[in-house]
């Protein structure tokens, strides 16, 4: 794994529209840079990783996590895969493929990446070793500029739902940093604080990985949109101020029946903001939608290590013979989502028939 | 402030009635012995005070902290504050109740057992200086003896209702650690284990301070009891799936309506008990109940600093310019609570009513 020294790693034009990116092609094809996730807010450094391995060992150890920015940068692994192709394409395709698809089990953009660059790996696999390379490096690049404009859609959409000088509470990172750049909850913040309305963002510390804290506060703050962090068991507390006027998160899987499954928690915020009448909004790309998964009960739910929670920057909570339980994703039933907020159009009221009415026909596009 | 090397400060009977005790007070009456809970799990180290302020300030720093092991801290720094009298007996235990009272505002049974010493400190006033000391330890004593038979009582009462087999969600530490020794939320479940009922724990961590992954899990660990430890926004999800019979809580105050104050999170562990029918009980002693409080509304809340949430274990989470909110206590109104356990009875309905009925009359106990 080679590594950089720095920001000057990155290409000028970034994809992602921003100020930073969690995850670029290098512009000869040959190096996935990532935003080191884990590091900030304390640093902003960029790292270089030059085949398909070192990349999925990048996504387990979240160096960079979020459903669409894991899957934007499987599809730039697979990119390196092709170019340090030395043998049998279509095998070390496939090899690859397997590597970055064990990465991590619950966001389904993963899974849905690697089928559509697979689908280009057959019909690229006669051609010259170049070429091969520079197909596929289009289709990633075209996955990555896909979910901006995708982020900017449901961002608008989402916006729309939004009052002016609300406060919206959300959990964990669904933002620029989660994604090709804009964001998809905090893509609906954008949208709306782009639009001039004033809003303010209260934003979950989200344990055990502090993606709030580290990243969405991190994130927003940058862009100048107000934001403070509370502790995740406080949401409950702000909504019964009534300091909180909408929840809005992203998804790391939509199944067949609107069931959503995102980050530990979001259950949580979705009761409470049944229970203080508000809506709790999920916006998410429409690759985020897996119609194979008939309801949350079959959606493979990600459990992480102990470390995550027995202990904190090297202190210990968590005495060493007692057990600890991580579950890294929960279920959210699509009767608690108010709404879905997708590049194809707002779901609303969330259900099978809501989702099936957005999905892309034969002949349209390869999304869904 | 004196600092004791280890254990062997500690008195050799305590009348925690536990092989360890948050709170003692030195046989000669000198020293405020207090277990260093902030240093929990790593290390068990005691750690002893010599003066009234020092105590103060200890209880601030939640050195000790759990709503009636503060009243009995504060009791016992009232024994040192006589014993250190050298002037104006009145006025300096005035200054230091006044002193003692101003370490943190929520938990009521700081207040009681302040006003309770002043009572005996009134009576002995014309004392001379030595039985003035005894006298008010004797009284300090009383209040750590009756705290730990109040939770013995409550933990009996309210094991009654705790099925054979259950797994009861707690939040914070509301056992031998936040107590005279034995708990009041912990009492119920020690109560239900020594019942030879088949009891397991899930502790919810309990940000900022992890008062359930460091001394919740640790004591009852301690005591064979089966206990694991959970982020707490993944309590939703283990009340979903069905892993959770009984939530448990202590209380920092209840208000004469049934109203319960208790840490940060309690009142969205109550959400969910409602949303997934199940029990939401509070154990505390009857000196947490402030009849003199109408309502929740009425309850001061404690805010506690940006550094609990902006770090943990020196690591950086917030960068310097981004702001937290960090109450350190809610509300949980009287409607979603199923019973309030305490050593007077069980109050369920939980109302005014309900507290009323178990009010001490005129001529009874000097509680409440």
């Amino acid at each position: 794994m080679s590594r950089s020294n720095g920001r000057e790693l990155l290409p000028r034009e970034l994809l992602s529209g921003s100020s930073f990116s969690a995850v670029e092609l290098s512009d000869d094809n040959s190096r996935v840079i990532l935003l080191e996730q884990r590091e900030l807010p304390s640093e902003e450094r960029y790292v270089g990783f030059s085949d398909a391995d070192a990349v999925a060992r990048a996504i387990t150890d979240m160096v960079v996590r979020g459903a669409p920015a894991i899957g934007i940068t499987a599809a730039y692994g697979l990119v390196l895969a092709a170019k340090g192709c030395t043998g049998n394409f279509p095998e070390e395709m496939k090899r690859a493929s397997r590597v970055l698809a064990a990465s991590r089990p619950t966001a389904v953009n993963l899974f849905w990446a690697i089928e559509r660059m697979n689908r280009v790996a057959l019909d690229v696999a006669s051609l010259a070793p170049t070429s091969r390379v520079e197909r596929l490096a289009e289709e990633a690049r075209a996955i990555h500029r896909e979910d901006v404009a995708a982020c900017r859609r449901m961002g608008e959409l989402g916006a729309q739902r939004v009052p002016d000088g609300a406060t919206l509470l959300t959990h964990c990172n669904a933002g620029a940093l989660a994604t090709g750049g804009y964001g998809t909850a905090l893509g609906v913040v954008r949208a709306a604080h782009e639009q001039g309305k004033r809003v303010r963002v209260l934003a979950d510390e989200t344990r055990p990985y502090w993606q709030g804290s580290r990243l969405t506060a991190w994130e927003l703050h940058r862009d100048g949109i107000p934001v403070e962090v509370i502790c995740d068991n406080a949401a409950a507390s702000f909504f019964a101020r009534g300091e909180i006027d909408v929840a809005v998160v992203g998804a790391d899987r939509i199944a067949r029946n609107g069931d959503v499954a995102n980050k530990i928690g979001t259950y949580g915020v979705a009761c409470l903001a049944r229970a203080h009448e508000r809506a709790m909004f999920v916006a998410a790309p429409w690759s985020t939608v897996d119609l194979d998964t008939a309801s949350g009960a079959d959606i493979p739910i990600e459990e992480r290590s102990r470390g995550e929670i027995s202990e904190a920057g090297g202190r210990a909570l968590v005495a060493p013979d007692i057990g600890v339980r991580n579950p890294a994703f929960d279920v959210t039933p699509a009767r608690l989502v108010t709404a879905i907020f997708t590049e194809r159009g707002v779901v609303d009221p969330v259900d099978a028939a809501g989702l099936e009415a957005l999905r892309p026909r034969a002949g349209g596009s390869a999304r869904g």
